[in-house]
């Protein structure tokens, strides 16, 4: 058997990610619902899916329509929605595959009446502008004959105290009452923290479920869901003056232990950890130094002396803090993981 | 059948992958190998190796052995090299694979005496100070009874015009000397373009074959070898003063088209691209607007004012142009290319 041990680990806590997503459902009375697009933030959208089913959640959503089939066996087809909407060539393989469409517009909205329509969904544009049916596109007969089980609109400024967020909460309760569905749904996962007022039916977190703090109020209620374990290749004793790395950014400026680990930016470390990175061997916080390869990061190990090769390093996912030290969205850094770890969930 | 058309393309020219190839091949005499770690930096390791293999390409070189096996099928193992080493527990499964390691450090060449060794390459570090055998291990009888195939060495500024290229130079010219081995290998893509000095027996590009362009010399021989479409899913008639996107970060100046089309920072556009990122309709350049999403980026359509909903617009990866843009390199823009899109060679 040719089976190799992959010097890289992305430990994944599906009790952190239940308890995250149990933290959101207990900020009201609205059912909770989950944002699994994107291979679940990057953390693979199977086991996301089949964790939070377990824990009671009956609403996911997904942004293209292979993310719909690649969990249909998972639940009841009826449980995902597609929120980028749908186009023509697709609309048959939609019907069959049984997940329902956020219709985005007014043509959107043509064609699946023209199809023969059944349950869909609806996103109006509260001004984010982005993704929606806008206000000036909504004619008197436009929703006519259609089956709309939610109704949706997208905050712009949840993570902020901005006025925006109650401009978009007045226009969407207007159109909550003039629209005839049987949900409405408007809260992301910092909209959730904003209060019940934006609760609606249902409410839709993201980065909250896979430990991200997109508000200050969350912070007590979200854990990390993901940490790396990156295997330690080489220890070598340099002096000072040797310069590590590509380029030759770092200058050691004394005799300096360094541990080389399999983790780079194709994992998704990207360059601009760089000189701000840290990882732990035990619980000794240990530098990045020099520049992030493709494959490798350096490290000074001078700190944490006994570690050697075969050893791994640590990399806890403390979103806010990993974003800090990057300049990377918490989200990004969830969607820019790579592909070769070991993915071990517990 | 469920079958979904994605929304989202990533084109791959195998022509290009190939002519950068033989542009880097026809620098100097040596042989030329091809650096497919992290998938074929992103764009597909197999469909990578298949094409090089067919081109006469006859050395591959992965960062795990995972990534061997991904391609042992295609060419025979004996031409896969494993940059990153081997561990204990490996090794029956490396020497079953038949892929050669390359040993980086002391420890890893006693264990690969010790399991009986056969054929091995050796990595020298000549001042990169990430991953190989330092100056300072090297003892007396340390590569005895070794069969060294191929010495290593890596370079750390070849993309610049640094008197670092000239010290490894000269140390790796030393060793290639001292310690037996049937082939030399000393230079990345860059490295190839510092002359033939640099060359020794076998090249080792990476960027260079997927249309990165790491030294000037480079830029008349090297052409992109990918492009992303993305679908257009909205066209929509904004006022001056509306705001778009997440943090109502761009305010229309004036009435403005907006599109929005399928392709996020999931999908390796990253949110450094807001403000200066352009996508073209035709050849017509776009500017994206507002904050990149993670599923959708938004565009200012005015001055392609025929686009409509359905069609589609392009990014070419001109990997210096992207990497001025966004603050990524040229290797990051490729490595964090999502999952989710159709990859269709040609």
């Amino acid at each position: 058997m040719t089976d190799f041990d992959p010097p890289l680990r992305l430990h994944l806590d599906g009790n952190a990610l239940v308890s995250n997503w149990r933290f959101l459902q207990g900020q009201g009375g609205a059912a909770c619902g989950a944002a699994v697009k994107a291979n679940g933030y990057g953390l693979g959208a199977r086991e996301v899916v089949a964790r939070l089913r377990d824990a009671g959640c009956r609403d996911f959503f997904v942004a293209h329509w292979s993310e719909a089939a690649a969990i249909a066996d998972l639940v009841p087809p009826e449980w995902i929605s597609v929120l980028n909407g749908i186009q023509p060539f697709d609309i048959s393989s939609i019907q069959q595959l049984g997940a329902v469409p956020v219709l985005n517009t007014p043509n959107q909205i043509a064609m699946w009446k023209a199809s023969g329509g059944g349950a869909c969904h609806v996103m109006i544009d509260t001004g984010i502008n982005r993704l929606g049916i806008g206000p000036e596109q909504i004619a008197n007969d436009l929703f006519d004959g259609l089956d709309i089980d939610i109704l949706l609109s997208h905050l712009a400024s949840a993570d902020a105290d901005s006025e925006q967020n109650g401009r978009q909460l007045a226009m969407f309760s207007q159109f909550a009452k003039e629209i005839p569905a049987k949900r409405r749904s408007f809260a992301n996962s910092a909209g959730i923290m904003l209060g019940p007022d934006y609760h609606f039916d249902l409410t839709r977190p993201g980065i909250g479920l896979y430990g991200g703090v997109e508000r200050a109020e969350m912070a007590t209620g979200i854990s990390p869901v993901a940490h790396i374990a990156a295997r330690v290749l080489q220890v070598r004793h340099l002096n000072a003056g040797d310069a590590v790395g590509y380029g030759a950014t770092y200058i050691c400026e004394e005799p300096t232990i360094i541990a080389t680990a399999s983790m780079g930016y194709a994992d998704g470390y990207l360059r601009s950890f760089a000189g701000r990175g840290v990882v732990y061997a035990d619980d000794v916080a240990l530098p990045v130094i020099g520049r992030v390869s493709m494959d490798l990061i350096t490290i000074n190990a001078s700190a944490g002396s006994s570690l050697s090769e075969g050893d791994w390093v640590s990399l806890p996912f403390d979103l806010p803090e990993l974003s800090a030290q990057s300049g990377l969205s918490q989200y990004e850094l969830l969607t820019t993981l790579g592909q070769r770890s070991d993915r071990i969930w517990s």
